[in-house]
């Protein structure tokens, strides 16, 4: 369908070009560049006029690089007649502030939703938001598609040294853990982080069984990965006979890569939602591509089916 | 008055503090950091229920990190009631795109008005928008000044070598070049830069009299300084005994400190709308601020008179 037309920004250009294939058609012609001061230079090279138009930026890391593009990416497209401007935002940044959990603080999930609507977004496809509510910041059609099949694949038919047991790090994670777990057909357990005392180190406490078996962690972001490599570590304390771990979202910031390298964590299962920059390609991780599900969801909006069966 | 508040961001700390002074408040109390993966922390730090509030921020470089703390403060102020949200922007950032020069642009400068409304904002005010049309991208009270008093203040009264005479180095600046020569009463000139062929390098032509004078340069934003140098060197070999240069917003991007040290400036005066880093305060560069007329133009506008009044 010629009106169907795809752009890449900079945040996840490979998985663009992934996502095109999949689709079987070329990338949208366009430069994203900066003038000397930093100022974004956006020049989309072909007519979009009565297109639809999506866009592939997630907003990671640098997240206020990534949005402004995303932004004057869209008003580029709004100026230039597109029918309809579908943002695919494979990692939804600035999800964790999704709510006030101090007085005076920014909800800034919601801002940015606000920003995509008034620059002029029109739909928005998804994965994995932070928390379900996010979707209900948009008041246009949002998309979200699940990370979770594509992880559970990945551990399917595969032999362990034990019995697999998944495992959720926090109290936060157990429907998604619970999700994985119905795909391999095995039992849940959960880290149960308690303080005894104000001023008293955390106790991690398991709840579940996991004695000689292979725990397979799940958590939808990882970031400082402090979380993740200490349940790690008390799984193994309290008798795992391995550990693995997986995310949708690698953010990987900070000490991360060098808890995980010196962590229990055996191998570290993650997708393309957030490109890994060369110095975050460790052995122990394994990187899955969404691009299926995305070009496969672009295809099916595009075509006005819906999305919900791709979750099978 | 209590419910006077003054915040700052992260481009402008030493001339909020002066704006501060000059009003006789203290600064707010806030605090804007980044949490380890990049994303904009705010803090308010005290109580701004039913205040009118006043931050100071410039769109200066890193432009995007600049705007999106300021769309957040914005959103945290909102949320948290103040009465007004009144964006103090000294240096108004993307000026430069404020309209289609060729097919398929964004309007840059519109998108940052529009996203500033979305955000909070409910007055505007600024200094020396890059074109007058900027302030009719906004919906809500915009007060823009002017620098070109302060700019003035600071040549009067010296003596020069020859008598002075306002050159503008392009087309564009002539309005402002004559608000200059009116305050110094002194003529003005022109750069005319034209390429006679397609091709062939631009031909530097002087319009008005410059022999045996003073000339000073004036502009509204100098980025590389490509421009200026260029200007100021033709104005050497075409007579004047020395050339002195002036604007409101020292961008100064990429080769300019080296280009203005090599070139003919004597003396280049700037503006504080953009803090200028250690490695850019060079000899050459004289330094003014606008604190004085920042800080008093939020007295008026707190205490509702009118403005206009500060450019006289
Ligand atoms: N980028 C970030 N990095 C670390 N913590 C964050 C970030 N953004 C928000 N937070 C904090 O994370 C908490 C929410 O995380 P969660 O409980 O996982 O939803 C809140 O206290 C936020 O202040
Ligand atoms: N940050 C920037 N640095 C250099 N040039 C820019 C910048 N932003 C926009 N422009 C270009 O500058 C031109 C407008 O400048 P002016 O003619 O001075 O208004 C347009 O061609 C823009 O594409």
């Amino acid at each position: 369908d010629p009106n169907l037309k795809v752009f890449t920004l900079n945040s996840n250009k490979t998985l663009a070009q992934e996502i095109a294939k999949v689709i079987g058609v070329e990338l949208g012609k366009c430069s994203v560049d900066r003038f000397s001061d930093g100022e974004i230079q956006i020049n989309i090279e072909e007519s979009i006029r009565g297109c639809d138009v999506y866009v592939i930026q997630s907003t990671s890391a640098p997240v206020n690089e990534h949005i402004m593009e995303l932004l004057i990416m869209i008003d580029a497209l709004k100026r230039a007649s597109a029918k309809t401007i579908n943002v695919v935002i494979p990692y939804y940044g600035y999800a964790r502030q999704d709510r006030k959990a101090r007085a005076r603080e920014p909800i800034t999930s919601k801002l940015v939703a606000n920003l995509l609507e008034t620059a002029g977004a029109t739909r928005v496809i998804t994965l994995d938001l932070h928390a379900p509510q996010i979707q209900g910041f948009f008041d246009i059609p949002t998309d979200q598609l699940m990370g979770v099949p594509i992880l559970a694949d990945h551990f399917s038919n595969r032999e362990f040294t034990g019995d697999i047991v998944i495992v959720s790090p926090d109290h936060g994670g157990v429907t998604r853990a619970r999700k994985m777990a119905e795909r391999l057909k095995a039992p849940i357990a959960i880290i149960d982080k308690r303080r005894p005392r104000p001023n008293v180190a955390e106790v991690m406490n398991i709840v579940g069984n996991i004695e000689g078996k292979t725990a397979i962690l799940i958590d939808d972001i990882i970031d400082t990965a402090g979380t993740i490599t200490l349940a790690a570590n008390a799984l193994v304390e309290n008798g795992a006979v391995e550990v693995l771990a997986c995310c949708t979202h690698p953010v990987l910031s900070g000490p991360a890569i060098e808890r995980i390298q010196n962590s229990q964590i055996k191998e570290l299962v993650v997708t393309n939602s957030i490109e890994l920059p060369e110095e975050k390609r460790i052995d122990k991780i394994v990187e899955l591509s969404v691009a299926p599900l995305l070009g496969e969801a672009i295809i099916r909006v595009h075509e006005e089916q819906s999305v919900s069966t791709l979750f099978n």
